[in-house]
């Protein structure tokens, strides 16, 4: 199983960092696999420590993907030297007990070191999905076609048309107008 | 905005009954639209009150989709006469303010009379959002064309492999069961 999660962690010099990332339940903890290079790999090896929140906010996701907007706010974790992201539902604060070396995607296996329940958990809604699922294509732009884009994104589109609110339609937005700059590029 | 919930309910005779419904946020409460004739409006009529339900157990949006199963764990509630499920990472207890006729789908303007955290939300999964995608198709296997349906079926596939965990992928089964057996009657 993978879980759709947001990962914060902190530089040496304490700046914060957020990135989605898939994350992989493992025994007592949570199996990450950032991209080398990326900030949250340097992060990681460098303060051993980070955070695995859990949220429903679609515009994170896609605020990221799409660099529109990456400075969600953060507030301090609660045990480790890190941050967490203040919308968060719940979050897992993570110690990394081992690295498996990889050329492409080094293997972080993290211990739970404490876990919070923040907010009630508001329900399901297949618009957060479809923006979920619309933040996996556009970050995978550059090696899909047209067609198949166009195709998706029309799919998607229905659960947006009936069940997104004000976030999910923002979040929505951002990933169409990345498709827009993507094309006006001529990349495809 | 809409948000996919499981709505449960007591009949006069205190018997537990679980529905998927599609709830509508209202000023301080729910906009719930069952069908006509449905167990769900038969209690809600009756005894006034019932629970909206946050969960992402998506076992139990397939379990009565497909009828598969249906008596999923309920407790009683907090505050009203009712009952809520026992795995909802949170809910909602309501009471029936204002209904609204309608011959197929009466509008039940409820409101929140208690609001409860139970357990942490433990993340978006793909594979989840899958399942409910299914469940609607299956809701509607009477309306939607075989072409349609292998479709979208093909494409929710893709993140039923790539990320489910052991729930997903038996809620999965259920749900092509379902497919299989709507054809097997030769219904399309």
């Amino acid at each position: 199983m993978i879980r759709e999660t947001i990962v914060t962690t902190v530089s040496g010099d304490g700046v914060p960092h957020i990135a989605p990332m898939g994350a992989t339940p493992i025994e007592g903890g949570w199996l990450l696999q950032p991209f080398r290079p990326s900030t949250t790999l340097d992060n990681f090896l460098k303060t051993r420590c980070g955070v695995v929140n859990f949220t429903d906010d679609a515009r994170v996701f896609a605020g990221c993907v799409t660099k529109r907007k990456t400075d969600w706010p953060t507030v301090k974790a609660d045990l480790v030297d890190s941050v967490r992201l203040e919308t968060a539902l719940a979050h897992h604060e993570v110690r990394v007990e081992r690295v498996e070396e990889d050329g492409q995607r080094p293997k972080l296996h993290c211990a739970i070191v404490h876990r919070a329940n923040n907010k009630a958990f508001p329900g399901l809604n297949r618009a957060v999905a479809a923006v979920l699922e619309g933040a996996v294509l556009v970050s995978r732009l550059h090696m899909l076609s047209r067609e198949k884009i166009d195709q998706e994104f029309g799919y998607l589109q229905i659960a947006i048309d009936k069940t997104a609110g004000p976030h999910e339609t923002e979040a929505w937005s951002w990933l169409t107008d990345a498709v827009l700059a993507h094309r006006e590029q001529g990349a495809s």
